[in-house]
């Protein structure tokens, strides 16, 4: 029988909250980090590895399986847990984010979103039906609504217009997925109001009436200065209900995370620790270390030993660095790998910390060693 | 206490052979294919994955590790094994082959090469006793004389010059070997002669007289007709000692390998199952399928459940050819991993054969049925 989706609150330390998220495919701890699993594959990692890495959850990108290789196909093959051979809960966006950053020729109004596929120009059509639509016949556990995110900096009438939108389409998409989801399944709102505090707790207070299963903050990370982004999330989260999951949406850095953390943020997501590593960028607790480098051809020690995966402690830096600068596949897969158990090493600690009533000091301790790492 | 390196004939059926080579890392089933490591990669897997496919041995390429990193760097890191997390056996060649193949403005003489990397451009000079030199830097198990390898189609003269020039190269190689080796390594010396029995008969006769550890023909799978190659393989094969391993190097396909055994050879190497698997090819029981190919966008069904390893078994046609379409990383980690099991499930296959005294049968029913499915 498969349960109802809950939160549950284990432990709080200042606003930072120690918790579980039941979906029907498993548990996740929170703080989570979510690995991004863009087109049904977290790039260059076998799933099994995204798994012992220490994650509970990955995320899935709509717009991209919609276009490839579609949402009834996957539906027929057995859904995407099944199609990429990960049994753990599932995320997905809405795909509205990357019909704005990546589509051709996009055409908005109140119905949705008419745009062509950046990979073969065909046309498609997305609205807040239509993305739930696609978000159950992927077999997602946590779905997000169509929301409309503006780019940062913006007029505070492009803003407010774009966050009204974003309720309406909010409305729609539970109607939608109350007739199509199944029991366990989630449905997050998203907060938008861009840089502007009234707008975000006006979006966030609508939002709550609405009793989604968790809520989302979007429109952040975009290239807005840190500070706004941490101040739009201490406007925010106060209005949010405390019985709920929050989701900041595509962050970000081991900073922003424990900074969001501390200001009551549950899940996070991001595709910083895959793309570095096919670029070449080891994350490690005493910093990034680009590979790329000639101080590493010589270099016997590995990442970081302490991490305890392998591709932290089996190899030495020397022949990370040689794989880089061979452009071999195994250089990919390995800081791949490496950088998403450091992420998911990073929220162990973080959930340790909160339960033990230590946020404060690990946050500090860990900052000053990656960031003091950093500046050598 | 290591023991002298070894070759333990265990069964024959015709002239295939079953055996075992004891190197200085462990056993070596025979007959072996030995997936290539060409830049201390077998690319686009994990050793713990070439592993468990089945390779008891690997093969590295001398001539590009020489270049990048560096065989003195590769000591000063603990050899080849540590440097690129492999327990088992390491095969190198001489680097011949592709000083001829890929490196720039080439000069020969009696004394060697000297040659200009294809990466850099860096001058670098390769003699017989470089090269030893190079593969016990290395730490290399069974090592390889250089050599000279003429392309055919050539002249009689050419093949004959090249022959006689492998045949000095091969004394020299001994020396340098009985020098520099430690104990339970091994030095095959190259047979040569092209197309020309009478010279391969030569060739083989005066490195038999030489003592090598094992013999490898050489000169072979370089763009004659397979005829060509399974003539030479049986003109040479009753010089050789029956007591040493015989190495035909470079081969090659499913049906190479198969003829091949039949005519008495112990080990192989070839790129084909990484390279193809890169490049969307699949290796089933039941022939090559193209995984670009639109047939399989709606194919639930494995690559081959029968073989039992996770690329083959845990992943649909579907999903796979969706991967080989989106250029994703783990369309060439799948693959390259499925082929590479292909491979070693064939080599265990014909190893039970020959042990049951059964190979023919063996031999004509996995032709057809590998052949018969290509034809489809």
């Amino acid at each position: 029988m498969t349960q109802p989706f809950s939160f549950n609150l284990k432990a709080t330390d200042g606003a930072a909250r120690l918790g579980e998220v039941l979906t029907p495919h498993g548990m996740v701890r929170t703080p989570a980090f979510m690995p991004v699993g863009t087109a049904g594959t977290v790039k260059a990692m076998f799933t099994e590895h995204v798994r012992s890495a220490g994650a509970d959850i990955l995320l899935g990108n709509t717009y991209h399986l919609m276009l490839r290789p579609g949402a009834e196909r996957v539906a027929r093959l057995g859904g995407l847990h099944k199609f990429m051979n990960w049994d753990g809960p599932i995320l997905t966006d809405s795909g509205g984010f990357q019909v704005m950053s990546l589509a051709k020729l996009r055409t908005m109004s109140e119905q949705g979103v008419v745009f062509q596929s950046h990979i073969d120009g065909s046309r498609h059509e997305m609205s807040p039906e239509r993305s739930i639509e696609i978000q159950c016949l992927l077999g997602s556990d946590i779905q997000m609504q169509l929301d409309e995110c503006v780019a940062l900096p913006a007029t505070r009438e492009a803003t407010e217009r774009a966050m009204e939108l974003s309720l309406r389409w909010a409305e729609r998409s539970r109607t939608m997925f109350t007739r199509l989801s199944r029991t366990g399944q989630a449905m997050f709102g998203i907060v938008q109001g861009g840089a502007e505090p009234d707008l975000r707790v006006r979006s966030a207070r609508a939002l709550a009436a609405m009793d989604c299963e968790g809520y989302s903050i979007g429109g952040l990370a975009v290239g807005e200065p840190q500070a706004v982004m941490l101040e739009t999330i201490s406007a925010t989260v106060p209005e949010l209900p405390a019985g709920k999951p929050r989701y900041l949406m595509g962050v970000g850095t081991p900073q922003d995370i424990l900074l969001s953390v501390e200001r009551g943020i549950d899940m996070f997501d991001c595709v910083m620790p895959t793309r570095a590593g096919r670029h070449g960028l080891a994350y490690t607790f005493d910093g990034k270390l680009n590979m790329n480098n000639a101080a590493f051809a010589d270099d016997p020690r590995p990442l970081d030993a302490a991490l305890n995966v392998p591709p932290a402690r089996d190899y030495s830096r020397a022949y990370i660095h040689h794989l880089v600068r061979s452009g071999e596949y195994l250089a990919g897969m390995l800081l791949s790998w490496n950088n998403v158990a450091f992420y998911e090493a990073l929220m162990a600690g973080i959930r340790a910390a909160i339960a033990e009533g230590r946020f404060q000091a690990f946050k500090r301790e860990t900052l000053a060693r990656f960031e003091g790492a950093d500046r050598d």
